[in-house]
């Protein structure tokens, strides 16, 4: 078990070492390791060899100039210059806020950037300005549209936090397949199937292949197959990928470049780098805060409260499973996989950092 | 066969015959025969009889005065008056569209409406003007939450219409549960089954009966069950119900009144009638306007082309399945069924005016 503040200043040492600022990187491993708090093992410093690796193939830049290069008073677009995701999520995050508290509401596209951790950790910053909190961003290709035995988008997740008063917050953050390829890493380890409706193989057939995805496969939109809508998650995650990309002038489709370092990105890229999409709506931009938030508290106390199939099982509220994650994790630590462990300590190795 | 024209003028004369202006009725009809049109026959023409009986019972009014109860220069909230959402739809969007005029994005909620026909048509409204729009509404609540038995929202739409150069525009319009009422009604007419995953019945189990919702059940959100993430259809319709209606100050959840006029609204009402809300964005806003066209051109060239499962069937673009409907309408005219006929004939004695 580890503390979050060991795996935090761990990370926060590599990414010094990879000669990101003091203030960069005390940011980028803030977002990291939120998602090990809040339960999403597969987005947190499991990743963290994985990003050392696209900066020593030069596709991380440690000394980015962020920079605004477009805008009008609602909107902007944000050229990370390379960046980490992880540091360039939260800037321009605060770009969409600032706007919003200007003029009601604020809406930033970014480009050139990299992976950027959880949805939900740039969203859930709007909460304590009393602001809506959007978040998405596209991703590595691995997800194929209804019809298609190519890979053409990747899971792309959206992140909704919405405010309340008494209550805690609403904070939605899924992917826009049907499975997030987190959980087939747990079945992969454990040998087991994946229920029809998640992976498809390399010919487009619907498959319970854990490891169809690494086997030439795809994930599949959320739905499954067209009897059960998949066409609503492939446009989901379309409108990520051109929220994020196309009006940002970041990759989209098939173009963005993969998160693993020993795939390189395509020849003719249609942009830069890849993209993220962020926006923040003032509550009090619509109606007075207190009427907001109080209808926010009955809102959540009704869902909470619907009759449930089974008296043992309550309706849940977004955000519950990752809160209970992070009250656990917060008073007992984080628990680690071997191969994890054996990565960091390479990692503690490479740059003469200590790993606990 | 029925010709657009014909459909419309009698769904004119009818909204005229409830004592709308002139202006409002054209509005009104314009927005539900675009959905004979466009192949949406559920929320188009066969829904006129269910309008005049809400305003028989004095839940549409039919002289509303709408008008803007607060805002900021990216932000309203509309107060619809007890309009048709047909009428306050447009109204509404509009609003949005000249704050994005202003500032680059609008974004307007809505209060007090009732149905607004097809999400599509607001939505698309921006294309001309090279704006993105954004539409959505919540509704009757006939779905149920995961784990729920309980109904608690509406089949709550997303639309987002995208404009492009060359290509037609990218033109999603989905409702946030695995299928929609309408599918439902067509497997009802032929007495088959329903795939599960559509339909739980009254004690919140797994049915294939198409009838599942009349006679107790619900609608399943988007995903169908735990295994394949219905939590994240029941986010998608929980974002619209709050975008709609905790923003506007309108009903939400099991408040939002009944579509139906022999269903009364709960007491104890939480707001005012049902919401909507909108969101326009220029593209200049975000990138120059030739340069996003063109990507988008790409974008939808890239995606259609993608290798398909089955080289007969090509990946569809959002929108191309209502573009072809509308195409073939327009030419060869709408059919209707017989007891939609039935009732518009009834409308026509009502009200003295002939339909053919």
């Amino acid at each position: 078990m580890y503390s979050y503040d060991q795996l935090f200043n761990f990370s926060k040492e590599v990414f010094i070492a990879m000669g990101h600022s003091e203030e960069m990187s005390l940011s980028a491993a803030k977002v990291l390791i939120s998602a090990d708090l809040r339960g999403v093992d597969s987005h947190g410093i499991a990743r963290l060899k994985g990003y050392v690796r696209l900066w020593e193939v030069d596709r991380i830049n440690a000394q980015p100039k962020i920079k605004v290069v477009h805008e009008t008073p609602s909107t902007a677009v944000v050229d990370a210059d390379g960046a980490l995701g992880l540091i360039a999520g939260p800037e321009a995050m605060k770009i969409a806020m600032e706007k919003a508290e200007n003029v009601g509401t604020g809406w930033v596209s970014v480009k050139n950037s990299n992976h950027y951790g959880i949805a939900g950790y740039h969203s859930m910053m709007a909460l304590d300005k009393d602001m809506i909190g959007i978040s998405m961003t596209n991703a590595s290709p691995l997800v194929a549209p209804t019809f298609s035995k190519e890979r053409m988008l990747g899971t792309n997740p959206i992140s909704v936090a919405i405010p309340a008063d008494k209550q805690p917050p609403f904070v939605a953050d899924m992917a826009t397949t049907t499975a997030a390829n987190g959980k087939l890493e747990v079945l992969q380890r454990k040998n087991e199937e994946a229920p029809l409706g998640w992976v498809q193989d390399k010919e487009g057939k619907p498959t319970t292949n854990a490891k169809g995805v690494q086997e030439g496969g795809a994930l599949l939109p959320l739905g499954g197959d067209r009897d059960h809508a998949s066409h609503k998650g492939y446009i989901l995650g379309s409108i990520v990928d051109i929220f994020s990309s196309v009006l940002s002038g970041a990759n989209y489709g098939p173009w963005v470049p993969p998160f693993v370092s020993f795939i390189d990105p395509l020849p003719n890229l249609v942009g830069e780098g890849l993209g993220h999409f962020f926006g923040a709506m003032r509550v009090d931009a619509f109606r007075p805060k207190e009427e907001f938030l109080g209808h926010m508290d009955n809102w959540i106390e009704r869902f909470r409260n619907a009759e449930p199939v089974n008296s043992g099982v309550k309706v849940q509220i977004p955000g519950d499973y990752e809160r209970g994650m992070e009250a656990e994790r917060s008073q007992k630590g984080i628990k680690l996989l071997d191969p994890v462990i054996e990565d960091l300590k390479g990692l503690g190795d490479k740059f003469g950092i200590k790993f606990l």
